[in-house]
């Protein structure tokens, strides 16, 4: 355990008094991801309320020399909120302000610790929402910092097509104002973009201005079977040129079919399935989008499985789609699991999942493929037991060997997730010689190297000291 | 006239040969844009027919400290483009290649110099197209470097949301490409972004892939009349909420109406109007939106003007729309025009529109104003004789109180025509500290002051010597 009196704590502990901890169960909470297998206890954590807070810790980070790693609900899935060793764990949960919804304007700003679902509940008598869903109930900062996006995407863009603007403290104590609510501008470069999908390293995001949508007045959903994944994509293509753009895209192999069919007791075709949810004015105009799905499916030798236009239908629909997790974990009881993902092309998309199941199969290993094909966005849920040092070095190596294929076909090693630590190793290869260019920038705003170190354009090479092979948690 | 035989003039044919010109008709066709009274002949032009030649003319750029400034097809509207004094315009009309359309991924990459109207001339047979439009026929490179807008931004975005990847020049002789063509990612800094908005200050963009969208199958226009400015902007959020995202949303105030149905002897409703283009997957789709549509008009006082569905009827109700820059010419001939925009939060728009129009009335001007009401975007379109320096100077006084208060409100000086020369002296007061930041951001990509030096982040007090007020083109 960190003691006090080595100069910083007591620095932090005067400007901050009980807002700071030590204590272990404070520190070990800030420890783990969702995603990582490290164990990476911070110094020391410091519970913001206020961006005052903020400001304050990075006023002793700057004096005192000490790293400082924001965090916000921890559900990073890459290493991007866990902190250096002998780092300060910046909790931002207590910046939890909503303030009012602008039904004009369609924004509304919240405090970087709000999370996702808090606000869509507060969102939903204003008849709004804020549409990007990367699953996990992320806090509003967090989801900026990776530029998180999930599936919606299709149809509403991800955090940097809907961050109006935002508040962002640098470590030498200026807070700026990025962006505003207004819908466009020409008007100087766009700093705002380049703190979404920072993750921390170059300034502290307080807050946000979140640009909301309409929630929709009807939706129906579809589920449907193909013979080959080549062919859902080329459906979901076509179905777009009939002027139809879904609200959700969500694809799932064949083999994950199987494996919830044997889960819930369903006998869905095992096969290649997309499921589609479309957004519509009233039933007439989903009534027509959804027989252009079925126009489009059949095109390319897909089958309808279901059709649901009732909210508890729909539920129902989605179920076996949601099942998947919950199928590998009754599958195999006591794994831990790793979530891998990438982005490509879409002319790629069929043959990047042709590809990871060859893989699978390769290093003897099964994992869903799952994915937002309108994105051509594809995740690889692995697992192995959590002590099982070789399986996850297979599941290494095949989650190498895809990051390694997205960018070769010039997609990205990582659509949604962030680089945090582990995707490090690709930005050389997807980035060329704008990797140097970024870490200039990183430079430029900390000097010091004291905003996260290490994540995103830090060596790929300088694994963590703490690294551990064995998951830490299943 | 340059004579050559100074060091870089030498250098510059070595390399270009006869790429390079002084001849003086060459450098008067890049000494004006459109919209703003600078006469600014550049020392030579570079006519780039190559990535290579943009790397050559960098590199005689650095050796002998030549400032260059890129020149696409000349339609800024805030100087952008000027040359400074003895700068070398960088021509990049000729990186006109076009890529293979990709019909899966809806992308196509096109050279920096590659004109709006000739590219969706070449998509339209693929059902495809590119929806930013700033309305002139502007290069790619240019509104990429002007994050350009326009009529369509209120469904498909600007250009930052429709440049999936570009390549860009430094100074330092590195190219680098950003983003690509997978439809996201949450790797590394948006560098991309960066360089969208920065008016060749930080780099030269050579090449830019970009995202197509599917021609609508059907589309409809209405023409609608409102009591007043407020009530045309709450129909236009009511109709987003009915679920009916439009094409275009065009605004247009009350004594243009006046102008335009003197000017075509119409007799349309002197009152606030807009103009909304909706798309659909067919007849009945679109009908159904025009339904809707009228409801939210009629919601908020408004009356239908105009309703059409065929192709030619379309063009005739538009028709009153596009007349308005033929009224100002017709009942105002040989005078001078100066657009001014600015974007600002919708609950503010209603409000903005009104101070512009008291603004005019207190100057003793006229103007039309105009606007993409769905963005906030306004614009004014300024005219007087070209040698009324007084008028002018009123004029300015206008522009000036107008951008302003878009600043005061939360909005933005300039929605979509970038900053150039004009819009510096709003910079601090719009951006506060992040403009040192900005400047920062400059000096790390330009550390000599040599791309586009002066626009943007330059010193607003430094007008340029060559300023004349006196238009220099009617």
């Amino acid at each position: 355990m960190t003691e006090w009196g080595s100069g910083w704590q007591d620095a932090l502990r005067e400007r901050l008094g009980d807002r700071v901890s030590v204590a272990s169960g404070d520190r070990n909470a800030h420890a783990h991801d969702e995603g990582t297998p490290y164990t990476c206890i911070p110094a020391a954590v410091v519970f913001a309320q206020s961006e005052a807070d903020v400001l304050a810790t990075l006023a002793v980070a700057r004096e005192y020399g000490v790293p400082v790693t924001p965090w916000g609900a921890g559900t990073s899935l890459e290493g991007a909120a866990l902190p250096m060793p002998g780092a300060v764990s910046l909790d931002l949960s207590g910046l939890d302000a909503v303030g009012e919804v602008d039904p004009v304007g369609l924004t509304v700003t919240v405090g970087t610790g709000v999370r996702r679902t808090a606000l869509n509940r507060r969102l939903r008598p204003h008849g709004l929402f804020f549409p990007v869903d990367p699953g996990a109930d992320a806090s509003f900062g967090g989801m900026a910092a990776t530029n998180a996006s999930g599936t919606t995407t299709v149809r509403y863009g991800g955090m940097r097509e809907n961050v109006a603007a935002l508040r962002v403290a640098l470590l030498d104590g200026r807070v700026l104002t990025l962006g505003s609510a207004a819908r466009k501008s020409s008007s100087g470069y766009a700093l705002k973009h380049l703190f979404l999908g920072s993750e921390g390293t170059l300034g502290v995001i307080t807050s946000l201005t979140l640009r909301l949508h309409p929630l929709p007045p009807v939706t129906a959903s579809v589920q449907l079977a193909f013979p080959e994944v080549a062919a859902a994509v080329l459906a979901s293509v076509t179905v777009r040129g009939l002027g139809v753009l879904p609200e959700r895209l969500e694809f799932v192999d064949a083999a994950t079919i199987r494996a919830v069919n044997r889960h819930r007791d369903r006998h869905d075709p095992e096969a290649p399935t997309l499921w589609v949810e479309v957004a519509g004015r009233d039933g007439a105009d989903v009534t027509a989008q959804l027989a252009l799905l079925r126009e489009a499916a059949e095109l390319h030798g897909g089958q309808v499985v279901g059709e649901a236009r009732a909210p508890e239908a729909q539920s129902a629909l989605w179920a076996a789609r949601h099942a998947v997790y919950d199928a590998l974990r009754a599958a195999w009881p006591g794994h831990g699991t790793r979530i891998g993902d990438v982005c490509v092309p879409l002319p790629a998309l069929a043959d990047t999942a042709a590809l990871a199941l060859r893989l699978l199969d390769g290093h003897g290993l099964t994992a869903p493929l799952v994915g937002h094909i309108g994105d051509g966005n594809l995740h690889l849920l692995m697992h192995a037991p959590p002590d099982d040092a070789e399986a996850w070095a297979r599941i290494d190596h095949v989650l190498h060997d895809l990051a390694a294929h997205a960018v070769a076909v010039g997609g990205t090693c990582t659509g949604e997730h962030g680089v945090g630590l582990r995707k490090r190793a690709y930005l050389r290869a997807e980035h060329g010689d704008a990797l140097d260019v970024m870490r200039d920038v990183k430079a430029l705003f900390d000097p010091l190297d004291l905003l996260n170190p290490g994540k995103v354009v830090g060596d790929p090479d300088t694994l963590p000291p703490w690294r551990n092979d064995v998951p830490a948690r299943p």
